[in-house]
Formats: C-alpha cells, sequence, structure tokens
C-alpha cells in the first residue's frame, strides 16, 4: 500500500525527520511518501495559523492524492482533517485523532503533553473536536522556552519526560501522547522513564492509516462524508479548483 | 459604533442584501459596512468550502478591520470565527453562534430549518462547535431543489414555513432559526406564520456585536484568545502576513 | 424602546446603583425604568431566598410589565426566569444568563468570581441551569468578609481582583464574570488590572434585552413558552392572580 | 418514624386520596401527616404554578416540619426541593426525583407518562434538574382532554395504558413512571398491563424517605445544603420567616 | 420481606460484619440471610476480581434467590449487578449504585472515600456505570497501607476522617460515601467527625432493597431486563445452567 | 508479529470462520492463532452470558497469552476486555471497541447493525462503555428470526443490508458497523449496496492489534491499568489462579 505524508508546515526538515522515523511504524508492505507545504508557517502552533494550514491541506492534497491509498496529515491538531475526509476519496487521518484513539485502548484516560504553552488551546480544541474530553486527563505543557523547533524534543527532553510522569501522578493519565510532530520519535527513546504507554502520534497515525487500508471498506456515496456536489470556484490554486468544480481524475 | 460585516463569499448580490436588511436591526447611533470576498466560492456550502472561506475571513479582516469597534462574519456555520478572535483585538461575532445564543433566552431548544440539505453537516458541526447540541431540537433542510440561492427564501418560502412548524410540533423547537444567508430578512416576512420566534441570524448576529461594543470589555492579553506571537510567514496575502508577523498598525 | 429592571430585593440603594450604571448601556433610543420589590430580603444568598425571589419577581412583573418592551432581572442567578418567560409576552433577560452567553462569545471558558462564599452553591445552579457547566472554568469567592452589601465592591476590590486573576492564571479562563448584582460597574473600573475581559452582568443583560427587542421576534404560541391556560388561584397578589386567571389587559 | 407529606396545592381531596395510598407503602414502624396548602392553585401544571408553590412549601414546612424524620412534596416536578433541603434539617424528598433514582434501579432507560401536555415542559425541567436526562427514554402525554383532574386516573386510564406501553415498544424504556399526584394507586391498579415495571411516585418517595430516615445520616453542617446565615425578611408568612431570621426553635 | 444478601467473596468473617450491621437498617417486617462464596477471593479490590466475582454472584443467586422478595450484592463496585438484574426475577439492589443515589438526595455532588488506592479504578468505573459522573465530587483513597482488611475500619479510621473532611473542603462533596464492604458499620461511628452526612453502603442498600420492596412493581416481560430466551450451556454450576436453560423453578 | 485470537464461545464453526476471514487483514508479518472457549454457551446474546463469557476470557488468556505480541476478543461486545487489560501485558483488543473507534475515523456517526434483538441490549452497552453514545446514529437489529447463526449472515443478508441503508437514510448514520461474530465477512461481500463505508468488526480488530503492535508502547507500570497486587485464590482454573497470585511466567 502507498501511504501520503502531508506537511503542512513549510519545514522540510521537519518533513525529513518524519520520513526517516515514520520506517519503525510501517508493515513490510507498505510505503510512505512525504510533501512539505510550499506556502504557509514553519510551524503551526495557533488556531489561526491552524485555519491556513487546513486551506494548504487541501491545496496538497488535490494535487498530490492520486495513486494513494492513505493521506496521514502530518500536524497534531489535524488542520483541514474533517473538510479533506469530505473532499477526497482516500482514508485521511489526523496524528491527533489517530493518537488519542489509539490511547483509549490502552486506558480510560490520556494525557497530552507537548512542548510549548502556546500550542494549548488548539490541542485542547483537537480534543473537543473529536469528543474526547471525557477521554482527556490533562493538557500540559513544559514552561521552559526553547531555541529550536527542530531541536526541541533533545533541549526539552527532560522536562518533557518530568511532566508525562506528573500527568501519570498527578492527573491520573492511563497513557501519554507526547503532542506535536517535533516531538516525532522521542515516545521510543524516553518509553522506559515513564510508567505507562507513551504515544508517538506519527506512529499512531501510521497505524491507523494502514488499518484503515486493510480494511478495505468503500468511499462514502452518502452521510455526512459524500462528496459536495461541483461548484465553480475562483482564485484559487488549480488542482483544488478543479476538485471543487469536479473535473480532476477522480470525476472524469 | 462602526460595525464590519464580512461576506467570506464572492456574491456581491448578497452583501447586498444583507447590508440592506442590516438597516432594521441597528441602533441609532451604529453604522455598518460590509464587504466581500475577491476569491472563493458564491456560496458556501460544505465544510471543505468553509475551510476555504474561513482563511478569506482572516485575509479580509486583515484588511479592513482597522477601525472598526465589531465585525461580523456573514455566513451561518461562522467559518474562521475562533481563528478570527484569536488574531484580532476587537468582537469577532459569528451568525451561527450569535443566532443560538440568542434563542437560548427564547426556549429551552431551537430548531434550525435551512433551504437544502447540503447545508446539513456543516450547521451541525456548528452547533457542536458552539456547545449546543443539548438545546437543538432539530436540523432540518428542504429536500425540494432550487433555481437560484439569492431568490431562494422566495422560491422555497412555502417549504420553510412548513418545516420551521414541523420542528415545533414534530422536534418541539420553542424557537426556529432559518439558518444560511441566502434566507436573511425571511423569518421578519414569515414570523406570523410559525407560532414561535423565527430567528434572523443576522439580525441577531447584528444585536450581538452591538451588545459586545456596549459592553466595552478590554480585548484579552492572556487566555485562550491572548494573540499569539510574531512569526514569519511565506506566501499569504500581504495584510494577513504583517497581521501575523505582527508588523500591522495594532502592532507599531 | 422601555426596557424594565426588576430588583427582586427590597434593597432600594442597590436599585439605584443600577439604574445609575445603566446609561452606559443603553442605546439613544433606550430607556430604562427600575422597580424594587416591597417583600422579601435585602439581597438574596441562597437557593432559599432565590425560591422567595421568584415568586417576587412574577408579582412585580404582573403589575409592571404592561407597555414595555423587555424585563430584566436585576439578580445574578436569575430567579423566576424561567416562569417569567412562560407567563409574559415580552423578553425577559437574566443577568446570569446573558453574562454567560456573553461571555461565550468572548472565550471558551469563563470564570465566574464573587464577594461571598455563601453565594457559590446558587450561582453554581445558575450555570447548570444554563446547560454551561462545559464552559465554565470556576465559581470563585472572595473568602474575607465585608460589612456592608452596598459597599462590598470598594472594600473588597482588591480581593476580587486578585481572584479574577486566578481564575485565568489558575483555572484557564478566557473571560472573567464580576458576578452579584452589588459588583454592578466594578467591571468597567478595574478592567485593566485583568488581562482578559471582564464582564458586568448588568452590562451584559441589557445588551441581550436590547438586542431581544431589536430582533423583532414574536412572542411563543406554542412550545414550551407558550403561555398556560387559565387558571383559578387564591390568596396570590391581585395583578399575578388577574394574570394567571388570565384577566388582566393582555388577554382582554 | 414520622413522616410529613406536603401537598403544595389548595385541593384537599387531592391530598385525602393520596393519604389514603400512602397505607400500602409504609413499614409497620411509620406514620404519616398530611397537610394541603390554604392558599395557591388547586393543581400544578406549568414551571409559573412550580416557582409559586415552591414559596408555598417552604411556608407549609417552616409552620409544621418539627417533629417529623422527613417530608415528602407531594408534586411530581418537586416545587421547592433544593430551596427546602437548604432550609430545614431534616430529609425532603421530592415525588418526580425520588420515582427517577428509584426506576435507575430498575432499568436503563425510564418513560415518564402523565395525563396532559401541559404538564410536559415542567416534567421534563425535573428530569434535567435531576440531572438524569441520559436515562430518560420519553415525557410523553395523553392528547385526549379531562374533566375532572381528581377522576383523572380513571377517565384516561385506557390512553394512559396504551401510552406506557408506547413508552416500551417505540421509545425503549425499561421502567415506566405514571407521574403527577392525580395519578397516585394508578401504577398499582394497571402493573398487569404493562410489561415493564410501573412506578408510582408517591410510592417511590415514601420508600426513599423511609430509606433516607433509616440511614441515620447527620444533616449537613458544610457544603452546599449547610443552613444558610441568618438574615432579616420582609413580609413573608410569619414561620418562615422566624425559620429565615433564624429564630424559630431549631436554631434556639 | 425476605432479602438476601450475598458476599461475592469468600470472606464469612466479613459477610458475619453485615448481617450484624443490617439489623440497624431493617424495618420491623424485614428479615436477612446471607450467604457468602464459596469460590473466588478473599476481597476483591481489581476489575479483574470483579469480573471473576460477577460470575460468582449469578451462580449464587441461580442457586438461593428463590422465595426471597430482593437481593442485595454485597460488594461495593457492584459485580453483577446487571447481569443479575437481566437473569433473575427479583429487585437485585448494588451497594455502589444505591449509595449513590441516596447521596443525589442529600447533596448535588457526593464524594466516595475508600481504604486502599488499589480500589480506586473499580470505584471510578462504577461511578461511570451508573452514569453519575457528574454528580462525584472525588474518588480517594487512604495512602496508607493496612494490616488485616477484616480491621482496616479501625486501622485507618482516623485517615478515613480526614479524608472525609477534605472532599467536603478540597472537592466540595455535599455528602461522603464510605466505600468498600470492610467499611461497613462505620459512617455511623464517626458521623459527628464529618460536617456532611455520611452514607453506609450497606445502609443505603437495604434501604433500597426494601424500598424496591414495597413499590411492588412487577418483573420486566419486555425492555432490556426482560429475561432472555433459553440457551443450552455447557460446564456451567447446576443452578446457574438451570436458570440459563429456563429449567429451574421459576420456569416450570 | 503473534495475534492471538479468544473466541469465548463454545463454536468451534465460528472460530474456523473467523481464522478464515482473518487473512485479507493480515500485514505479511503478522500471523493469527485462535483458541474457543472450552466452556460456557454455543454464542452469546445476553449480558448474563457475557458475564460468564467474560471470565471465560479471562481464564483463556492466562493459560494461551504467554508468547504473543496482542490478542482480540472475539465477541462483539468486548466481554472481559477491562478486566484483560489490567490482568495482562500485552495489548487486548475488543472488536466492539476497535469497530467504533475505527469508524470514528471515517464519519461523525456509526450506525450498527445486527441480526438479533436479543443482542440490542448488550451492544447498547458496549457503546456506552467505550464512551461513543454520542457518536453512534443507532444500534438496529433485524426483526425477523433467523435457523442457523452459522449461516445467519447468508440468511438475513438482504434483511441486514436493507437494515444498514436505513441507518444512514433515517438515522444519518455515516458508516456502519455490521455488528456480531457470525456476520464476519459481510461487510466484504455486500460493500457496495450500502452507499457508506460498512466495518467488519473483525478486521477493524485485527487493524487495532497491528496498529498497537508497531506502536512499540510499554505495558503500564502505574495507573488504571497497572497489575493489581498477588492476592491468594479459591476454586479458579490453574493458570488464572497463578495469574492472579502472579506465580506464572511473566511474574517469576
Amino acid at each position: 500500500m502507498r501511504l501520503l505524508l502531508v506537511n503542512p508546515n513549510t519545514s522540510a526538515a521537519m518533513t525529513a525527520r518524519m520520513e526517516a522515523a515514520a520506517a519503525a511504524s510501517l508493515a513490510p508492505d507498505a510505503a510512505l511518501t512525504a510533501v512539505t507545504a510550499a506556502r504557509g508557517l514553519p510551524y503551526i502552533a495557533s488556531r489561526a495559523e491552524a485555519q491556513l494550514a487546513g486551506s494548504a491541506v487541501l491545496e496538497i492534497l488535490a494535487e498530490h492524492q492520486a495513486g494513494y491509498d492513505a493521506a496521514v496529515i502530518a500536524a497534531f491538531g489535524d488542520p483541514g482533517l474533517i473538510a479533506a475526509r469530505e473532499l477526497f476519496d482516500l482514508p485521511v487521518v489526523g496524528m491527533a485523532e489517530a493518537a488519542m484513539l489509539t490511547a483509549c485502548q490502552l486506558g480510560q484516560r490520556f494525557g497530552l503533553v507537548t512542548f510549548s504553552g502556546t500550542l494549548l488551546p488548539w490541542y485542547e480544541d483537537a480534543v473537543a473536536l473529536a469528543g474526547l474530553l471525557g477521554r482527556c486527563a490533562c493538557v500540559r505543557a513544559v514552561a521552559a522556552g526553547f531555541r529550536s523547533v527542530t531541536e526541541v524534543q533533545h533541549e526539552l527532553e527532560a522536562e518533557i519526560v518530568t511532566l508525562a510522569n506528573r500527568a501519570v501522578t498527578e492527573d491520573g493519565a492511563d497513557a501519554v501522547i507526547l503532542a506535536g510532530a517535533p516531538l516525532t520519535g522521542l515516545a521510543l527513546r524516553v518509553g522506559d522513564a515513564v510508567p505507562v504507554p507513551l504515544i508517538d502520534p506519527l506512529a499512531a497515525a501510521l497505524g491507523q492509516a494502514q488499518a484503515l487500508v486493510r480494511l478495505g471498506a468503500q468511499p462514502p456515496r452518502a452521510g455526512r462524508f459524500a462528496r459536495p456536489p461541483a461548484k465553480p470556484a475562483t482564485g484559487l490554486a488549480p488542482a483544488l479548483r478543479r476538485r471543487i468544480e469536479r473535473r480532476d481524475a477522480d470525476d472524469l
């Protein structure tokens, strides 16, 4: 099976890191391709930025999704997830949703730990959007600042491990999600230092993407995720415009 | 006070209709200016389209909001509402949220009636986003098709009134929201034909905008709606880029 | 438009303070009249007292509401609100409900801060009644005592501001309601000292009352707030008895 | 043990019927006394009437509760229940709450069936107040009218049984509450005609009252139901005024 | 009336203690018989143990329930409660559910205090199963260890009282349940030391059992608790096999 | 990776069918072994039967789980799931939970369709246990009877497809789960006949099991799913007794 990883940020370094980390989560018959947004922000940390990233996700998918079996939106917070599921026929997986649904099978309540307080409102919204507030023990962020977002998982490793342990002892988390694409790979490295399962959102998303592909379900032709009817569009990226006007390959 | 009405669609006819209807809802000391999106879709009817419209709302507000006391996003479904509240210092009102909060003061449960089934998933999401599923008696759409979105409130007037009455008798609605910008003005016209209060979302939004301005509260400098820190951006509309990079008038 | 402010307490001093504060929240075309309960308690601080105050509200409205466009119940906790909406044809606004619905448009979660712990159960019930527990970050009261309820907003100003700030930093409130009629006007005075919007319930209630009047919706003739059928009554205040027996002006 | 039944209506016939029906639900060591409201309405059928009845309940309890082990408010809808629990030291039981909590032990979801549609909003509010909306399969009322409220359980017996059966087959009720004081005794009479447990609210309330007395728990001196501090009162019934001013027997 | 107390543990000492304590909670016309599980665990402290205990409850009831008017499952956490209600025709009461429903009539939120942290997940699940998470102020356990489970209520009395008081002052509990069969009788002994009602789960369960018997409702022949159709079974305890195969006394 | 499929029923034919169907859902590096319960019921259709099956699951896992990477409980309704997660160190997957979490990634609301009304209460409980009532559009069963549970998916194929389509059109399901082990394989066969994704619970469970194994998270040593301390046990199956007494291979 072929999986497409969509990085809605403009950071190619982050894309490369995720591509490298993904190998451990793929079955022998699965292959991954990653693309990086051409415009937008180097990383997303607010609802306003996520709003823009969501539109970027639609543009990238419109241009690249043909020929893939499933797509993963590679930003915790899942920008554009619902819109993408409506507009495209392949399964689309969000890192936040996938991590939380995976966590639900490992415990009653999960904790979310991340590296910057700026991310908290967006991540809290992602929990609410998934309808999982009742399963969420806490959403916590390291208070200390950091120098480089690409190195933050090393810079703040000790603080993040401390916070994950506090999520267990103070908030009653039965599993802890290390949230945010820049933390990709950290869960595997520090798993021994926390007494509950640590969840890497990219690994979780790849697991869910493979599960959905092997399920082999048909795309919806009715219901809330059936594709909307064709509509004329002005000033959009060409591939996205073709998709919305229903003039691309899937429609011909 | 000065209010800004942001139409995230490209239809100038719809903007004109809303501008005309607004007069009845403004206090003597309130004035309204309306702007129309330069690119996008003639009207919004899906979550994918709302995703794109939300980004358009941020672009328009970045360019036009200076000097206004409050803004209204003039599409039921409130594209970009949360992001806009985070990025701008003036109160931002959504037509769907305003209509529902208004309805909560007129009854226990409100019904939502609209003109096209395509809109239902988006409107249902708007109810969920506002946290008001428990107050929502139904979300219903006319089954019949229509010829012109600008004339739909006349074309389907009888069907909409019938549906509003069924929302009362079958679903137990205590108030009915006539949802969708193209229905602006209809509530006032057919109020006598339905035995519960009918709510016009534009009127409700203007009422809430004026209430927020008269409240005179300070914009947030902390909490989930404090403005995010400056961040470099690539490929965005100039005013929005300046806003995100914190280089516009409010930041200097 | 003509608005009626119903103070269900027997304190004329409190009525006068609210009348004075109201001016800043009224549009040029709005006028306010205030009435004070003739019997009951000098201020309300428990559910038992609120029960009695709710009956007083019905008595006052029955006697005074004719000729007004909307009424405001001027006690945070909204005694008699649901009953009044059922019995009278004009919009009836509650200070607590109005403050909370207003807050929902300024942030995800609001905090409630008040001047006496005795009030907490009643205010918590008001949050639950409005169905907004999920939006409420905290309900907090100053621990220190006070000498005069009419002067409490000055006596405890520093403590209230401290608590409002803790609602933000410790509880994650995005907006703070200064709850309790005796705090009327305080939000405007100390707004700069708290980094999120402060909400004055009287101002919020007047904003909602004006919004409802301008909406121009019909009173309900069906649904949960249609007026109940006539019923003989014994031993009630004359105007209220006439209302319940459907023999007052609206019924003839 | 001594139980006090408070009928907040002015109908002595209803009080007599309940007193007669109560015998079957009392243990050998329990005795019941019933009192009828001196003023108010012959029966309660709206939230406005329930508001007034709640104040009557406080008046009656203030005058009569001394020497009793527990009190039952004998109107489905539980007027004044929360206020009474706050103001008096004996357990106070509501017919609606008691019936619903009893039903929760007989099935997952209960249905509520009553004799008049006018009662529905009030009964729905009672379900919500008890926090049991998620356990409530339906709230249904007979559509046909009736001649005499004291004879309604005979007049509409067939319709009520039909509705109870529909609550089972159409709404999935596992138990059915025959709601409304005028239906007292009906459950026992028609139990064979409905294939799930039928609950008589008066019997349920007496069961709960006896359970609470045998529990032997202390009245609260802290928490949300501790008695409020003394407060001067004007124009109230003498016993209630003494209670609120903390000058009655319990306070001396 | 005849009540059957089912101790799903193998500890006869615990059964004896409960039998002795029960006397104070029984009406003059009620008699209690207690049985102890022949196999299983000396006490239950995890969900795995509760799973096994639930099966033991079904075995014991199948063998002993004939001739009783109601049964009480004498382990907080209510192992096998739902299954037993489905399989047997007499009312079956759980100590946890009964304690919580009783608490709901004494305050808005109850606290749960127990003697060992190992019990917490199971007890939290019991709160969730009853649908009462929103009424639960806290679930707390003494941190200190203990020597003997039969003496733990004496060994840890001071710690439990301290925790009950903290449930009031820190968590806002209006009533406190002393959870766990080994604490039977403690509530009565230390009631004066905690300023809110203390609830003994065995006393609460006996109160509810008597209330259900006096209610006199028919067992369900439809709905979610109608008895399942006969089915062949292999390798079960003889009486339980007969019950499931519908060949026991009730079926002939 | 090695997966263990636990059939808690005594039907070897059902086990064989599931084993055959599993092949299509396994990655090239995954192998499956299936075991059948030695005692119990030929299939499970009530909560009482599920109670007993849950104990059987613990017995089977205690005897067989050594050497496996994950286990799947092969009965929709997930008997023993929570207990098993507590008692064993490998990931344990439930068919119902897995199917529902998978469905959450394919739509907003899922429908559950099964072949016998007897199963409904158990399946509804499974939805509630997973905390997903808000995502569940309906739980529906074919009304017609059937001759053979092993052939029911062929006997009732047309009725099930009809019901799945009604779940879409009448209940608004965005995906439909064909619930019940006897329906294994049907989703793949009739996918074209229903316009939304059909979910096969066994395929979903195998997908989730593989995802959890590839995630590589550590088993919990703290939190609600840490293994309980050793405890003496009487009369249990030998391997389960060793597990609970912590004397088996994992503990030595």
